[in-house]
């Protein structure tokens, strides 16, 4: 049977050079960076390599990155980090409606903490308006953070206009780009914003690192303490191997970039306008334009989205049915309720993410095996039944 | 030249079989362990399996084991979420004077937020009397950390008899086992204790994989927010690669446990005797029985660690001279000062911590080039110029 990995929004595969990059420090180059002797040498040369790496797959200083173990870990640092060294100017959050959990609950820790939140809300497309960011900002805020794009619905925010009210208002303004770096043209002066947050297996890189990219002169309180490592403000032993890994998947990225773009692009396009054609009451989620290249996400009208990721499955082709965080929990997405969805539609949620390894073969199999597969969970869906006996017709 | 590692407290070497253990997950079974699909199947169980291998190592049950990034992870996860949970009950903590930077530098950070500290002192050999801390202890003491062993002086705790004053005072007790775990017994039951962190890099594990074991009912805040991984208390993508990896080397070092500590304790004692008697002028740091068995620790009188460690690496020695998380920070360790050593003779530390690929040839050489470092080092020492003026002799 044909396999077909559809999922990259959950992790990328590990490209063959990154691994490779990675053997040495799981081998004789084991030391510790932090070591005085030779053992430390040519893993701490490692870590600078990748920092300087991943600085310039986002425009950035090699000094301002630090490293961190995911998304995830980036996301709670810059969200905790930021909001608490500043607490003593005021106690007031600014995030959207559909960020990732790891900065939602990140926000939602610190209102326990004593901070207040306001969440920015979407359009239909899953975008934020800038205004509405305005609109929230108070004297006592003291961080924004809006997603650059949402691995759900592929919406790609207008971080620049946020950026210019921010500055207008002299408040630290975050970026969760865990879904773009390495996938789209990332660049923090271009954006404008105070810290950014990256993860290797987005690109092609290994689990087990991510960065959180600062701006100089922006405080953050440790969210790790002990060691000095990263300037002190991330602790513990550094994950040489899969820091390695990063740095080169980024290379990779930044080089093969706009290739990287135009491929995916023109297969998710295939999906975004056969898809819908060959089953029929489907709705494309997020904008048509501003969104990831590789990106296709459906809200198939009757049925569920994890019933067809296991038909899929069993046609041996990997989707997902919102973020990979929560696939366990089998909620309706947030992200879906909050772009005005239904909590009905939103449970038909599919998710497409295309890798480079994709081919154009995948795509017309997939396109070959959903009609099948929604034809037969139409029949067995009772919303279905009561649609096509209102006399409303079959699809 | 010879190349003898003799710094395992910093990092050990990770073992072929730990790193074979490791490569499907970074080729073809990449998945994300959260997803619905059969990619998601393969590292969903390396990380159960793992989970098993661990709980075995620490005589817990599987469930209990909560993987993270490294031990300064899970040091930082267990005090600031186990006193933040519970900071309705109080705001008091008890540490040890001599914590690992993790647990002591969390705790600091707690303070920040409320909280007070009282530090348990140690004795000349950087052992805690478990009385002190049932001296410690208050009405509003919240949690209890004390480090199984000292990576810096090997000194190995009463954390038994310590478990057993906190049981009566029913206030939870972690300890940081991240030096013991994996090198010498431990065992969660007999311990009594309700947390304990390990990591990978101390028993030929990779970097980034260590773990919090949680005593069922023991309660916790996260310190990664975020999606619902690891039963919803430690957010992000798994590290599968490394996670499978801390699995095997648990399973190799419950496996070879006795065998390993008996050749490191026969090595580990010729330094302890032979060194001081080549050398002169030295004290052996921490203590001679309760101590780790690759581990021999020194005060080298009237030279400094840093330079001892510099010339032993221009012959082919990795040692260290204290913590490697403050390695580069160059100040006297805490641990050390805490044992009531002077500021002169602490910075005349030295450590040397055996690996199971050490040979007696090793030590031998070792035993070799020390006293011509020592004395070159001790010709330049305006200490030791001063001192043998006074007519007190050499070495």
């Amino acid at each position: 049977m044909r396999k077909v990995y559809l999922d990259n929004s959950a992790t990328t595969s590990v490209l063959a050079e990154v691994r490779e990059v990675m053997m040495p420090y799981l081998g004789e180059s084991f030391g510790n960076p932090s070591s005085l002797h030779d053992w430390g040498d040519s893993p701490r040369e490692a870590l600078e390599a990748a920092r300087e790496q991943v600085a310039q797959l986002i425009g950035a200083k090699a000094e301002e990155i630090i490293f961190t173990a995911s998304g995830t870990e980036s996301n709670n640092f810059a969200v905790k980090g930021m909001a608490l060294a500043q607490q003593s100017k005021g106690k007031h959050l600014v995030i959207s409606d559909i960020e990732h959990f790891s900065v939602m609950h990140s926000a939602r820790t610190l209102e326990k903490l004593g901070f207040e939140l306001t969440l920015v809300p979407v359009d239909k497309y899953g975008l934020v308006d800038p205004e509405d960011v305005r609109r929230a900002i108070r004297k006592d805020t003291v961080l924004v953070s809006v997603m650059h794009a949402n691995g759900e619905v592929g919406a790609v925010q207008p971080i620049a206009e946020i950026a210019r009210i921010t500055k207008e208002h002299n408040i630290p303004f975050h970026t969760d780009a865990v879904a773009t770096a390495g996938t789209i043209p990332v660049d923090v002066k271009q954006l404008g914003v105070d810290a950014l947050s990256l993860a290797a297996s987005q690109f092609y890189g290994p689990k087990g690192a991510g960065a959180l990219w600062l701006r100089r002169g922006v405080r953050i309180m440790p969210l790790l303490d002990g060691g000095v490592q990263e300037g002190g403000r991330r602790a513990g032993t550094e994950n040489v191997p899969a820091i390695a890994g990063m740095g080169k998947a980024a290379e990779l990225a930044r080089l093969h970039l706009d290739e990287r773009m135009r491929k995916l692009t023109v297969l998710r396009n295939r999906l975004l306008v056969e898809l819908p054609a060959a089953i029929g009451h489907v709705a494309v989620t997020g904008h048509t334009e501003q969104r990831l290249p590789g990106h296709a996400s459906f809200c198939v009208e009757f049925i569920e989205g994890e019933s067809m990721l296991m038909m899929l499955n069993s046609k041996g082709v990997a989707v997902s049915s919102g973020s990979s965080c929560t696939s366990r929990a089998l909620k309706a997405s947030h992200v879906l309720l909050a772009m005005g969805l239904s909590h009905e539609l939103a449970q038909g949620s599919i998710l497409f993410t295309l890798g480079i390894d994709n081919t154009a073969e995948d795509i017309n199999y997939v396109i070959e095996v959903m009609p099948s597969i929604v034809d037969r969970l139409r029949q067995m869906s009772p919303l279905y039944a009561k649609f096509t006996r209102a006399g409303k017709g079959g699809s």
